[in-house]
């Protein structure tokens, strides 16, 4: 493997169809998707991937039954949890001015060291894409200025890096709102499993499809 | 054919690669995108399409040695002479306050009517994602107001509407800075087909790839 992506993005999607299909409630297949979590995270250390973003629930999201919302949230708590016994530097990043918002998640609004720290990891929670573009807006009212370039600092996910390679399971080809302007130049790669059933041939093949990849940055 | 997306954007990738692959300088490939555009245009205004974006070129593009640059600004300018012997509603966005802007192409900033209209084609010619974006931020510090709500509204591009699907030709799977606002839903379809290949199958089989895609709008 010669080209390893800096920053890989997770879409891991699909988790209400395996359910589903396992003949479970919706609600149930979101706590399938924490070991598959932990074992990427693993595998991207190993690599020396450098910093990990996981969409973890979305303000869309939370349009949903009220059982599903609860159960995705708790996963996010979890998926948390479970990262504070490994090395990571984890921000936790959304809306978090809305009780949709877990409490327990607000310390993770700075960023905070695990263990030995090393791999960034972003968690969105309870992100939208309009509140995250929509903080730029407001910042630069503050300041009365109006440059052009401010866009990429003055988001509300700034903190964020641009991603190098998005992984999507669950078989949708699109974004989602997944972190627009640190999108913009990401490939984006599809995995047709659902995210229970992840398997690290599905991040092998990502990075393989990603290495025959060229760089342009749009130029 | 059950569900025709209303709006389509279309990535028309790979002319250097083609003209390359023909023992082609480069810059030839632009002029062989012109037919296909015509062709891809009247078969989408056939089959009910609403609103169709070409992306033209990017702020992005026009780092490139000048005789490509030449090549792909007179591209645009032929592309919208053709257009306008034929039913359209034309409208051509990009930062048009620089030189890099083809002068021919502004009287077309406001949308114009050809023909019987009925199809709005939309040009991205000089576009910026940033420059797009960070018009909402100047809007805003005019206005000195705040409201998360002006995201749509307020960009450079707020004519054009959300885009359904997205064909890309030339085998990228990414998204380029091509409308980050109104591409946040779409679904991306690739075509490895180089655009001067064009072929009406590859629009059949996106659209009955599409039409095989659910629409939840992130809920």
């Amino acid at each position: 493997m010669n080209r390893i992506p800096s920053h890989i993005g997770v879409i891991p999607d699909g988790n209400r169809r395996w359910a589903a299909g396992q003949g479970l409630a919706k609600e149930a297949g979101y706590e399938k998707g924490l070991n598959p979590g932990l074992e990427l995270y693993g595998l991207c250390k190993e690599l020396g991937v450098k910093e990990l973003t996981f969409y973890g629930f979305t303000q869309d999201n939370t349009k949903r039954p009220s059982i599903q919302r609860e159960a995705f949230q708790k996963s996010c708590v979890d998926a948390v949890e479970m990262l504070s016994k490994e090395d990571a530097e984890l921000l936790v990043i959304g809306n978090d001015s809305s009780n949709l918002f877990p409490k327990q998640l607000i310390p993770y609004r700075k960023r905070t060291k695990f263990g030995e720290g090393r791999l960034k990891v972003n968690f969105l929670v309870n992100y939208g894409w309009q509140w995250d573009l929509s903080h730029g807006l407001s910042q630069e009212v503050k300041k009365n200025s109006s440059s052009n370039e401010n866009i990429m600092t003055n988001i509300a996910s700034a903190d964020i890096s641009r991603v190098d390679l998005i992984i999507r399971w669950g078989g949708r080809r699109r974004l989602s709102g997944f972190l627009p302007v640190q999108s913009i130049y990401s490939d984006l790669y599809v995995v047709d499993a659902y995210w229970p059933d992840f398997k690290p041939q599905h991040l092998y093949d990502a990075l393989e499809w990603y290495n025959q990849q060229d760089v342009t940055l749009g130029g």
